[in-house]
């Protein structure tokens, strides 16, 4: 295979379900990719989302596609249960992989990729697509340079009406996001090391549709998350106290979707005359809204594949983030299963 | 002494702090009260908040108040620590007592005010401001006449920056207000029987300035309250999501304080030629924001202090709420202590 | 030509600039029609408009369309000064025509365009883009039977930073968005007969990059205008007071897009004992938001020019309703150069 | 009289109705005052107003006030039909006096009370309120220090439902507060010169409830104002376009109610090879919301009055400026009485 720039390289989506169609989108939009497969169990939905005219070709069979030399990497966007499946097979058949969110339905099978990806030197990137959003960039920016100061707590509400999966609960379905952003913007020494975990299913959908995240951060502050497939009004708000500064992400709000707060409040231990005295003062400063780009992150995901491949070198969000987020999970289930009592990685871990 | 209708009755209010000044601004403004005493260890800062000219007296001393026969009711707007002793020797005095939330300090505490009401015929009263909003007694209407249908969740956020409380933790401090709603507008068999929190002090104050509580409520739906007092924006909102219909209540937007919503997730079991399957239908329809009146909750608190009084009767929201409030404060702590474990009212009642 | 609804209908769109990519898309997307060229006098853009593997033909050349015989619309989104050229060299080859809003450069122009469309038989259609989305239809809906009432005052806000256009000043450019609604939303007698224009260029643009339009609406009730391309943030509210009921449509907020209000003064001319005396009251009951679907009005507007045309009827927003928009966009230049005095209608009309 | 700062000076109020109760409460908090008298034809009204504690005597009778030696000021809170009289007994007992917008109902009475305060050396000032509050202050400085480069327009909405006047017009009522800001935000050579006036009354109220002006400012740029009592919803926002940075104030969110963008749009006129041709840019930079203290305004009100009494200066907002707010609604009203015509100050000056 001759991965030089200059030259599209082929890809296939398997999937057209909710994310395959954005992912087509992109894929075909790229200048680094030729698409040539949609692959989905229903080819007339698939035929649909590629186009009457379009040259990408439509099938239901996955081994067609692994028997076109010609496609290099395979884009995963099939239901969360079937991930490891279907990356598996096309590892094993000799092509870099992306895995929409999350990167397998178990930490074991999460594993699994991970190893039989390194083993064969191939690239497994996880689809952690806030991870390429401009306002991500910028968040991570801040926490790197220090402008936030010590991050003293974060919370995010990522709430809406349905959809109600069938196959994994609301944790499943939604904490991913917040995860993978939190693995990203943290530096290593500060990311979650364990998890306590409450999930409600008022509808009597079989696994969680309300749930509630307490995330234990190294260093000792606590990140929180709302999870909520059952909310009248979609609520998409990150919250992160720092000791310099803070500050709040309204997703929602694209005329201001980061605002950066010149607040705080310090405690100083005073000795007044021998009695100990805690004097407690508020900044209650300026607020700055960064000019942010608008552009579409998922067209960041696509590049960051053909460059990792081209440059033979892990992607952004590879492998080993997917298992991270994946151990999260896994301890949210556990502590879920054991009275919402704090589960650590470490405990998952073995 | 006698209590008609017609002749204002005798008042005092104890405490000049943060909510002192407004309980005098009630009490003075009402025409149901004689506003007699504002007694503050503080003299000059009771002086400026009654005002030069104003004919209430200032007092830094609890005893010429209770010396005088005219006050047949005290107000204890003290910090949290002091709430027990203060109201004690007023109701020991044959004293009606009104108390700021939390009605004391701790559970034993509290039920040993409720004692002595109880054992000389006095009238004990929480100051549990929001049930007597506009928008509390609409969301109560809409529980009671089952507009809502069965309660799914109930999330609460209630954050700001500062003031950090020295004597009492996050929980303690903001908690209450939603305790004592949640207690006005459940039906008796829904209110919470038990409690998980988790609490964080990134800024080294000592106790919380950070928590989140997961409540289990009678019949297994779950409440939640992030409380915070890092956050840069203030936040006040509350969702409810019911079988219904769901609620918005946005407390910092008088324009729209109240929206609810016909929309909700229905699931259907079908059996489909033998093949269980579980159908999920959504329900997204129009939204409704009543229009509320606006008018000062401390008015009817204030009324209704004197209602009860007259009427012989329990005030609405009566020491019996206050204790209810209490049980769950101490959940909370035990829970934290416990690391997060769900401590059970039935537990801390023994 | 065989109209049939089976068989798609063969267009062609001319002008690959702001709005072309978005009738491309749509038309590509339509199963009612068979998009075979994009026309732009820059052939690189245009063929980054279709992409790299779509069949639909791109040229530099409007003959060569019109001597597709397959080709029975065109779709025409050149810059607003070279709409009669285009759309008359297509109409006078027998195709029918639909014409990015304004439907000319000046009112001759348009009628023009008209006349010739009406003796050919032909469809000629204005894309007013507005007039196919569901706010706009659920307006009408209001206006039409009557929940609104009497109309009592229409006020619309458009205003963003940019695009300052060259050809075309802020009125040309966005008030036949508003216009265009207002033709749609009323009944033919209210309708606005005169406009006081007053516009402002303080960047030296060469015409007006801020601009206020009064208009007098039949019934002589009154509606307004502010259109700015200086402004710093994007805003796109119109209030409609009705003796009914008012709505606020703001356009950026998809969670709330239409908010209608139980509100309204009443006046009351009293007798009391020989003295006349009006007596006001408000109501100030409660709002309700319908749900609407989100759906793109493109797609609307390409269904409609087909059924147009294989039912042979006008369009909804047909030539005569371009032709109103351009009367009212000639009063307003007439009221500018007139110092902002009132100008009808019936004078420009003759 | 000895006016010395640290005696209070005696005050009365006239007028207990909308208004009169915050002149009461400010004036009574204000340790630079002694409020001696409310005055109102209400007795009953005026005697709720001060409490039935208070040391503020109520009289419906001016002379009994002005037979007060104490009193050294008069506030006038009466319908505006009367400020010109009341105003002028009390400036002919030498009393300084303080009005409530605008200074009167006409623009010659308004100069005959400025000629008749200064004629005896007193204080006549008016109760011009926003211009004492933390934004106004904020944006004053901005303008000043040229922070906001050349002013392009401003535009201010100021509507919602209500309160609809029998003895005044929505201009007469509305427009005196946006008219008083930009009086005092603006440099003496950009103010107001012009004024072109649109009212209109669907509801039959015998004069406008709904109005615009457009205003045009020395120097060329404009300013527009719309004034509504007929609007479902309470809107207070201001844009104002400067060729450095742009703001909005909406003063119905105290949580950010100054946005200062560094936005805007940039015009170079270009030779292309003996083409001109104008190249337009735009800046789409960040955005700041500066910190504002709460405080209320009426505060300053008071003690302004008290300090240009005892300073022997005149007052920040003096009748000079409550004079060139009467010309600009006399010119409005020509304006509206001519169709619209634009109607400059000159014209009524004279």
């Amino acid at each position: 295979m001759d991965l030089t720039h200059t030259e599209p390289l082929g890809v296939a989506v398997v999937g057209a379900g909710y994310w395959g169609p954005n992912l087509v989108r992109n894929f075909a939009a790229s200048g680094r990719w030729d698409l040539r497969w949609l692959c989905d169990l229903d080819r007339d939905r698939a035929a649909a989302v590629v186009g009457r005219t379009s040259p990408t070709r439509v099938t239901d069979d996955l081994d067609l596609i692994l028997g076109d030399p010609a496609v290099v990497a395979v884009a995963v966007a099939t239901p969360a249960a079937t991930h490891t499946a279907v990356a598996l097979r096309c590892l094993e058949a000799d092509r870099h992989v992306l895995v929409e969110k999350p990167l397998a339905s178990s930490l074991a099978d999460g594993r699994k990729l991970v190893e039989v990806a390194a083993d064969r030197g191939l690239i497994l990137m996880c689809d952690h697509t806030y991870c390429y959003t401009p306002v991500v960039s910028h968040i991570a920016g801040l926490v790197t340079d220090g402008a936030l100061g010590d991050i003293q707590y974060i919370d995010s509400v990522r709430v809406n009406l349905g959809l109600v999966q069938g196959d994994i609960d609301v944790v499943w379905d939604l904490a991913p996001h917040d995860l993978s952003i939190l693995d990203f913007v943290l530096p290593p020494d500060r990311r979650p090391v364990a998890v306590a975990a409450h999930g409600s299913d008022p509808v009597g959908a079989g696994h969680a549709c309300v749930a509630y995240l307490v995330l234990e951060l190294g260093g000792g502050a606590c990140a929180h998350l709302h999870l909520n497939w059952l909310s009248p009004t979609k609520i998409r708000t990150t919250l992160l106290g720092g000791s310099r500064q803070m500050l709040v992400w309204d997703d929602l709000n694209p005329a201001q979707r980061l605002s950066i707060y010149d607040r705080g409040v310090d405690l100083r231990v005073a000795d007044d005359e021998g009695r100990r005295q805690t004097l407690v003062s508020y900044r209650s400063g300026a607020m700055v809204a960064p000019s942010l780009p608008e552009r579409e992150a998922l067209a960041g995901v696509v590049t960051e594949l053909a460059d990792a491949i081209t440059e033979r070198r892990p992607a952004r969000t590879d492998g080993a983030a997917g298992l991270r987020v994946l151990e999260l999970l896994e301890c949210a289930d556990r502590s879920m299963q054991a009275g919402g009592r704090s589960v650590t990685v470490e405990e998952v871990g073995n």
